[in-house]
C-alpha cells in the first residue's frame, strides 16, 4: 500500500517535470521567430535569441528526458503545481532574450518585462521602443500573444477543476452539457486556437487599413487580442493618427476580453451564443455605460467635442477594463475624479476564459445577486432566497468561493502595497501599481508607474514583489495560495 | 383588510415619529449642560446652547404631541426608517450650537462637525481648540459620550434583528441564551450603561493622576472611551506629556473597543466571559502584534529607543485601529511604509457591541474560516465543510451577510471616494477620507485630512458626502441602503 503510494507521488512528480520540459521546449522554438525577424533586419540580437532558445531547449530537453514515465494522469495536488511552476518556468526563460540582448537589462528586470508579458499586464521597464531592435519588440508581442492563449486554455481546461474562483461555475458549460458541441478536451483547445488565430489576423488587418506599417500592426495586433498592451513606441497609441486605429482597437481589445469558447459556440450554431450569454452582455453595458458618462463628462469641461471625448474615453475606458494599458493620452491630467475613476476601473477586468484580468464580470455580477438576495432575505426572514445566473442555480459553494476570491484580492493588493512602499515607495505609486498587477492591467497612477510613465526607476525589490503580483493575479491567487496552506501537503 | 393595513402603517409612522421626538427631547435636555459650563466659565455662548436647546426641545415636544398614539411597537419595516432618521436627526440638532455659537460656522461645518461626534469619527473642521470656549469644547465631548453608548446599543438591541452585516451571529447572545442572566432587554440596556459610566469615570481618574486638568480630563474621558477622538487641544495627545497618560489613553482606547455586554456578564460571573470571547482575544492579538511589529521597525530606523518606539506605535496603531483618532504625532512623518500601513489599519475596527467602527474583528475572523474552509473545500471536493466560530455554526446565511457587508463597505469606500474626487480633490486625500469615514475613524493621510491636518478646507461637497459617509458606516450601511431598493417599499 505505502509502496503504491509513493510511486504514484513519484509518477506524479515525473508528470510535472515532463509538462514543464514539453512547455520550455515549445518556448524555445517559438524563440526561433525573433532569430529569423533579427537576421531579415539585419540586426545583431539574433544571437541573444538563438542562445536563449539553446539554453531553454536544452533544460527542456533534460527535464522531459529526466521525467520520462508512462503516467500520463496528473492528480488533484499536482495540478496546482504543474500550473504555477509552468508559468513561473515559461516566464523565467522568457526573460533570457531581454538579458542576452544588446538592450542589456539585468536580470530583475527582464525577469520584470517577460513576467508582464506572459502575464499579459503589459508594464514595462523599458524606454526607447521606437529605437528597439524588431527581434526584442517581436519578442514582447509574442510573450503577450502565447500568453492570452495560455490563459484562456487554463481558465477553460484546469481552474474550473481546481475549485478556485468561482470557476466552478463554468465547469458544466464544456464537459457536463448535454448538447456535445465539442465532446473533447483537445478540440477545444483547437478551435480556442483557431478563434484566436483569426481575431489577431483580422485585427492587424483592421490596423494596416488605418495605417499602421505591417510590423506596428502585426506586433499591435497580437498585443490587442491578447490585451497585453505592449507597443512598439514609447508613446504607445499616441504615436498613431487618427480615430479609426483607436476604434479598431476598441473593437479587438473587447474581442479579446469575451469568453472565447462562445466565439466557438456561435460559430458552430449551438450552446450558449456571444449575444445571449449574462456575462457578455453585461460587460458591454458597462463598457458603453462608463464610456458615455466619462464622455460627457469630459466634454462639458470644454477642451473636447463629444465624439472626440468619447473616442478618448472609449479607448481609455476600454484599455483598462479589459486590462490591455494601451494609452492613447495621459488621461491623469484630466484632473481627480479621472484619476480615481481609473484607479476604481482598474479592479473590474473583462470575461472569464479571455485573456483579460481582474475580478472579472461574472463575479461582478454574482455580487449583485447577492446584493439583491440579501436585502430580500433582510426583508422577509423567513422565505429562502435562491439566487440563479445564466440558467444555472448559484449554490452557496459558488457564492463562498467568489466571495473568498474578491477578498484575497483585495487583501492582497493591500498587503503588497505595504510591502512596495517599504521601499520608501509613495502612497500612489504602491496602491495603484500593486492594484494594476494583480489585475494584469498595465499602468498605474503617478509620475512612475502611470499612462505616461515607466517602471525602470522603482527598486528591484518592489519590480519583484509586482512580478510575482502578476502571476498570482493572473491565475486567479488561489491557484497559488492553496499551496502555502498545510492541509495541502497532508496526505 | 386594506383599511385595517393602512391604521396599521399610519400607526407604525406615528410610532417613528414619537421615537425621534423623544430622542430631541432627550438631546435638549442634554444641551443644558454645556449651558451650565458657559455660566460657570463666564463665557457668552451659553446662549447658544439655550437657544439650540429650545428649538431642539421645540422640535422633539412638537412631534411628539403630534404622533400620540397607543402603538408601541415597530414594524420591521419602520425599525430601518426610526434608527436612519433616529441618528440623522440627533446629528442635525447636534450642529445648532455649533451654527449658533461665537465659533460661528456655517451650517455644513456645524452638520460636519455634530455627524463626526455623534458617529465618534472625531473628523474636526475646527482650529483654535485652545482658545475654544469650554462649553464648545464639552458639547463636541459629550456627543461623542452619548453617540458612543448609543451605538452600543444599537448593535446590541436593534441591528441583530434586521440581519444586517452578519450581526444576525449575535442575536442569540442576549435573546436565545439558555442561561438567562439578564432576562429583558431593558435590564441589559441599564447595566450596560452603567459600566460604560464606570469606564468613563475610571478613564477620567487615570488622566487626572496623568497630570491633565479636571476639565481636560473629563473630555478626554468622554472621547477616549467612546473611541470618538475629539480633544479640546489642536495638538490632541500631543499637548499632554509623558508616557502615562498615553498608556492609560490606550487602555482605555481597548476598553471601549470591547463588546460591553461581556463586561456585565463577566462581572455578573455568567455567561461569555471578556478574557475568554475569541473577537476580544483575537483583538487584543492583532493589536500587540501590529504594535510590536511597527515598533521594531521605527526602532530600527534608529530615531527612538525600543519602548519610546512601542509608546509611539501602540498609541498611534490602538488610535486607529480603536477607530478613535487621537494622535500623539504625525505618523505620517514616518515614511511610505507606515503611511500605507496606518491606511490599512484604518479598516479594521474593533468589537462588535463596542464603540469603534470599521470591518470590525469578528468579520475578520469569519473571512479567516471562510479561506481554511474554502482551501480544504478545494483540496477535498467531496468533504463537507463546516464553520464554527465561538462554539456556534456559522451558517450560510451568516456568511454571506459578513460578505456582503465587506464588499458594500469597500465598495461604497470607492464610490464616495470618487464623488469627493469630482471636486477637484487629491486621490490620496478622497480615498483615505472616504475610508475613514466609513470606518468612523477620525484621519485620513496627507496634509489635508491627514493626522496634522483639518477637515475645514475641503469643499462643502466633500463635506457632506463624508457626513453621510460616517452615518453609513456606523449603521453598519445596509441599515440605510436596503431602504433604496424597490422590494422596501413594495407590500
Amino acid at each position: 500500500m505505502d509502496s503504491a503510494r509513493t510511486r504514484v507521488a513519484a509518477d506524479s512528480t515525473k508528470v510535472v517535470g515532463l509538462v514543464i520540459g514539453a512547455l520550455l521546449v515549445a518556448l524555445s522554438v517559438v524563440m526561433l521567430v525573433p532569430v529569423l525577424a533579427e537576421i531579415v533586419a539585419r540586426s545583431n540580437d539574433w544571437q541573444a535569441f538563438l542562445s536563449s532558445a539553446v539554453v531553454t531547449g536544452f533544460v527542456g530537453g533534460a527535464l522531459m528526458l529526466a521525467n520520462q514515465t508512462e503516467e500520463r494522469d496528473l492528480t488533484h495536488r499536482a495540478t496546482f503545481i504543474v500550473t504555477t511552476l509552468g508559468w513561473l518556468s515559461v516566464s523565467a526563460f522568457s526573460a533570457l532574450p531581454f538579458a542576452f540582448s544588446e538592450v542589456d537589462m539585468n536580470y530583475t528586470d527582464a525577469f520584470f518585462e517577460a513576467m508582464s508579458g506572459i502575464t499579459t499586464t503589459g508594464s514595462t521597464v523599458m524606454t526607447g521602443l521606437d529605437r528597439t531592435p524588431p527581434g526584442i519588440l517581436l519578442w514582447r508581442s509574442l510573450i503577450q500573444w502565447i500568453g492570452g492563449v495560455g490563459i484562456i486554455l487554463t481558465a477553460v481546461a484546469i481552474l474550473p477543476f481546481l475549485r478556485v474562483g468561482g470557476m466552478q461555475l463554468f465547469r458544466t458549460e464544456s464537459s457536463d452539457r448535454s448538447e456535445k458541441v465539442l465532446p473533447r478536451p483537445g478540440q477545444i483547445a483547437v478551435a480556442i486556437g483557431e478563434v484566436y488565430l483569426l481575431l489577431t489576423l483580422l485585427c492587424a488587418l483592421a490596423y494596416i487599413v488605418g495605417g499602421m506599417t505591417a510590423f506596428d500592426a502585426l506586433n499591435h495586433a497580437m498585443t490587442t487580442v491578447s490585451t497585453g498592451g505592449y507597443s512598439t513606441h514609447d508613446a504607445s497609441f499616441g504615436y498613431f493618427g487618427g480615430s479609426f486605429v483607436r476604434w479598431a482597437s476598441i473593437i479587438f481589445m473587447i474581442s479579446g476580453s469575451l469568453p472565447l469558447v462562445l466565439y466557438v459556440q456561435t460559430l458552430r450554431g449551438a450552446g450558449e451564443t456571444l449575444w445571449n450569454d449574462q456575462q457578455v452582455k453585461g460587460f458591454i453595458a458597462m463598457l458603453v455605460g462608463v464610456s458615455v458618462v466619462m464622455a460627457l463628462w469630459l466634454a462639458a469641461r470644454g477642451d473636447y467635442g463629444f465624439f472626440e471625448a468619447l473616442t478618448l474615453t472609449a479607448f481609455n475606458v476600454t484599455s483598462i477594463v479589459t486590462t490591455t494599458g494601451f494609452a492613447s493620452t495621459d488621461y491623469t491630467l484630466w484632473g481627480p475624479f479621472a484619476i480615481m475613476a481609473f484607479f476604481i476601473l482598474t479592479f473590474l477586468g473583462g470575461c472569464t476564459g479571455s485573456t483579460s484580468g481582474g475580478l472579472k464580470m461574472f463575479r461582478l455580477q454574482i455580487l449583485a445577486l447577492l446584493f439583491k438576495s440579501q436585502v430580500r432575505q433582510t426583508l422577509y426572514p423567513h422565505v429562502a432566497q435562491t439566487m440563479r445566473y445564466a440558467d444555472r442555480t448559484v449554490n452557496r459553494e459558488i457564492v463562498f468561493s467568489v466571495a473568498l476570491f474578491v477578498f484575497v484580492f483585495m487583501g492582497s493588493i493591500l498587503v503588497a502595497a505595504l510591502a512596495i512602499a517599504a521601499f520608501g515607495v509613495d502612497f500612489t505609486t504602491a496602491i495603484s501599481s500593486s492594484a494594476q498587477a494583480f489585475a494584469n492591467v498595465g499602468p498605474g497612477l503617478g509620475p512612475i508607474v502611470g499612462p505616461a510613465g515607466n517602471f525602470a526607476s522603482l527598486p528591484d525589490g518592489p519590480k519583484l514583489i509586482l512580478s510575482f503580483a502578476m502571476l498570482l493575479g493572473r491565475l486567479e491567487l488561489l491557484t497559488i495560495l492553496v499551496m502555502f496552506s498545510k492541509d495541502y501537503w497532508e496526505r
